[in-house]
């Protein structure tokens, strides 16, 4: 049933395959008055374009996105905001070989299952080439999170293989192709990527997304708490396997003594927590931590089966990047900020006018 | 604003201080004619019950659900499902001196700030106490996925500081308090938790739940994917600060050749995916980890500050576990329980009746 | 599938058949600090509550709601609130004769045939009982619209059988157990129940909701607007067959020149609209009119089927009312209470906080 | 807040304003395998559309739809189809004149006063060019219903002004520019719009909506009744002031044994309950009417204020239907069949699979 809208106040409903005429999106609930133009999205799809640096896939798609409504005079009006990017670059032909097999680590095979029908090309809807329209969404609620109340949403590289971040540098980030905020990784990482693609092969990554200046009190207690919905955000990344909030997985070996953040007058001494103390956040950093599987179209030759279930290769020529978690980094930061964006509205509707010491936020 | 309920077909909410009159949820969506007593949910609530072993927490909570309405004569009628546990044992003096202070690593801090009123009394509506109704109407699902679809859900420990089990027997799983599958390791978990209560410490978990039979199909493609949805679901657990599906973290040191899973005419040849590719189940076992914070409350004094922001020390006295991981096992299986009944009844609604080839599941 | 819910952000869920152990719902989203009591809610549960007067169902049932959750030392806390009333008048003896027939005008053969099973007695779900749970919500709704807003929702009988209110004198409506706002119709009416009675048989009502103080803004502009929501909620009240806002069926033969209110600098000339426009409220009173259907279960006898087909007889002995409709007032309020609350958080929800002309409410 | 969205699992978003870019909207859900082509959402597209009679507006729209996304070498896949319409016709320099003026029956006061900003091209978001998308995704919807369960779901127009329909000819009902289906009433009907195009003025009317072969089952019991979901779709067209289902407003005056329809092994007797018993569908044909409101946009000028306050005359000279009811017949098909559509599917996710004597449908 229906399944491509995310969000409850502030919803994001998108469409489009990899190969369809366009993908788009309608994003609705957003507050009147914002101003916005393309520009504002298109910074952050440059971002996650490919094509711009060698260390991608050399596949040009303009990713021109168009406001088809809900933005009059360069303000959003409150009404709902249809977008869309025209799809340029398609090339056909390149998949047609695939049709009727099943790329393994790819939605091939269930999307065949679900569905009975598919569109093979280029992987149809299951294309990461579909969070463009996520990150279009995301750049909105970026401008309206950043403007209104300061809150700022970035990502950046924090390992891919074995190469570790060890020092964080935002200023860094932006600088290189693999948004890593480490400048003495960056020979590592060229390396890495060099060996892969002489071996026609691919990596996994780990991302690391920090909201900074978000308000205490966001998140609902139960089953829309803010780091539920965060994981549900980010683990729905095409290829992420992995999500942590805060210390994560290495909480199995704390103890309560060394994980509990101390309070005091001037605020916590620590941030085990990431931000988030049972399922609201705490007004410290929000940090979640992401890992993404290595891209399965690699030029390896793979094992698999066709739709008669035949045992067949498969080699997936086309263009694609060695490690997809590079590009993911604005897509992170724009489903962090769909579901700040989201809370934030949610926190008002019940808590703002009613006569109580409730903080505002 | 609302935030207490979970699922779109088969949709669960929830209600309940852990000192207030009762506990209470509202199972919406059942399909009717399915058998069920409230024995069938009991077995559940005892595995989550404390107070069961010297292991957890010597609280005595009776823990009887009782059905109100939606079940006739031994069967469910298609209707909402009523259901309450009264509160017995609530002992609200332990918890009077904690009124005017913020427990540190709970929600004290943040319920206060985003409500502005709070019942103090043992965490109120942040207490892990309220995950009974959760294990109530998962039973619900868990009896529906295993009679009609032959579906089990089940969990494990599988790792507690730095115990960490090697061999997965599934019939040790129940033999033991801690959930363990690995008879080997009994001993150590043992000694931990007499060494956590004797220094009034406490330690981490983590679980690993595994789902069979799942048929393939189930999940949407773009944000109600299988994979993210079991992300918020386990993620929505109280202490859970990490979630993995499949491989998890350790993606991001693989190579693509490496994790893609071939597919042969007999089925897939390994699980890096953990039975979700493109967010859609691939007939595989579902396979998540969840990694659990140790309990905030223990006895070593903890520095924070009050409502008035002067820095008090908090003791919580109590009877708490050392390990809050062990109890979550029957929790985790039931909100995975819970997202495979919505995911497969909502492939029913779209996929059933078409004349397509879709395989029936 | 699920559906027992109204609401968006606040949201109100019930569950309970007409022999059940018990009614109940939960109300989610209701902002924190509104001070409550249990009392605040009889007021409305006995003015819909059966027994109280000879023109209605000598039916004894207490209903006395209790809170289980969500309402701490007098005041919501922002969680969950769940309620429940006991039943304790319940002769199900009564209703053992048409255990295998389905009464006509009742919803016995639909939800034989969409459900299979269902519980026969009093009409299980689709009891009219079921509505108590909807006055209590209901009634949380108006205190927090009327404290916090002034806002005040009130209804009337405006027309039973063929006998019409002429003229509306709001103090009259409490003083009579018709609800009527016309103290020359009294007469009329009591002449008509008698007249009912005697044969054994029913009639239908015209009910008029009005809703002051209403801010404008609140309503969506093309799905979710005002007056859909409106018709929504009380075409989903037992027994409704219409409903119109504002002038109703009467704009068939109106002119454009005769029905558009004429705005001048102190407000509006006319109220033909009902106070919506284009879904939107005009800051004008809202104006609802509904019919409901007579009762069926008559003493006449009714032709219809058995479980098996046949041909059989059917006389509702029981206890009920000539007129349901009397007894709908406080539903009908209270149905029109939580869907102006819903709007009303919604409207917080997008439109405040960001620096527009837009009007506060 | 989000507002844009009708259906639960079939759900329709909608963007676009009468002078924006284009118009658009995305159907999820649907099921997949559906054959459709633009062509065939073209028929009722184009039933809608103005200029096609002298008795509608002359304003000319080619209202083209074009698939985006979710169909594949012409059949549904299943995943989020995006369609669009784009604007041709849209002369904005007729609107500039009523910039600053609130048109007095129109949206635009409470637009202005909702969001602070506002589109006052043709009305922006608020017009009734919105529908067309309406109408796209109902026809696919219609095709799904008749083509799967030979549901067929047909509106005709049942009173303009104080002309009445007499008798019921569907063959009729596309013969002529009124979808009158009986033709001794097409000269009054002529007449009629004749003498109000003279005099500059708009008139109201009634239309029936009637679904055949709909199973029985579908609908929810207590909040997502079938008639309560007709009720909201109707309402929610613009310009509609009240729905009916079945008898409608007759019940006031009806007898319960009247009223209730009598049921035989062959069927039911009477359809005075329109279809729905108890919120559920019964099998008997559905049956709604709905009463539009006379068009405000007349060449008579009409009081009202501008956005400062002060008193000014608004003369709506454009090209306008002196009855919008007409056009609205296609679009209550559409809403009816996106209601019985997610019905539908809603239906089968709680029934399917289940062994019960549910009848299948």
């Amino acid at each position: 049933m229906a399944g491509n809208t995310i969000g409850q106040v502030f919803r994001v409903t998108t469409f489009g395959e990899s190969h369809g005429l366009a993908l788009g999106c309608i994003v609705d609930g957003c507050p009147p008055g914002l101003e916005i133009t393309e520009a504002d999205l298109q910074v952050d799809l440059d971002r996650r374009r490919p094509g711009t640096s060698k260390y991608t896939t050399q596949r040009r798609e303009a990713d021109e996105v168009k406001f088809l409504s809900g933005v009059f005079e360069g303000q959003t009006t409150g009404t709902s905001i249809g977008m869309i990017i025209e799809n340029t670059d398609q090339r056909s032909q390149d998949y047609s070989k695939i049709k009727d097999r099943f790329r393994p680590g790819h939605a091939d095979y269930t999307y065949h299952q679900k569905y009975g029908v598919r569109d093979y090309r280029g992987g149809g809807r299951s294309s990461a080439r579909e969070t463009a329209m996520r990150v279009a969404a995301g750049a909105i609620a970026k401008k309206y999170l950043k403007q209104e109340y300061g809150i700022e949403v970035r990502c950046y590289l924090s390992q891919m293989g074995d190469v570790k971040v060890e020092q964080v540098d935002w200023e860094q980030v932006e600088q290189n192709p693999f948004f890593c905020p480490d400048v003495n990784k960056l020979d590592a990482l060229d390396e890495l990527i060099r060996q892969l693609k002489k071996e026609g092969d691919s990596i996994g990554a780990k991302l690391t997304v920090v909201a900074n200046n978000v308000p205490v009190g966001l998140g609902e207690p139960v089953f829309d708490r803010l780091d539920a919905d965060i994981a549900y955000a980010l683990m729905g990344i095409n290829a992420v396997k992995g999500v942590e909030v805060g210390d994560g997985f290495d909480v199995v070996n704390q103890r309560g003594s060394e994980h509990r953040d101390a309070l005091t007058p001037e605020g916590f001494k620590t941030n085990h927590s990431g931000g988030v103390l049972g399922g609201i956040s705490s007004g410290q950093d929000i940090v979640a931590h992401l890992a993404l599987k290595p891209t399965s179209s690699i030029t390896i030759p793979g094992e698999t089966i066709n739709v008669d279930g035949e045992t067949v290769d498969v080699i997936t020529r086309g263009r694609h990047d060695p490690c997809v978690g590079i590009r993911a980094v604005p897509i992170a930061e724009a489903m962090v900020a769909i579901v700040l964006m989201d809370h934030l509205l949610r926190h008002r509707a019940q808590n703002s006018g009613v006569t109580t010491t409730t903080p505002k936020i």
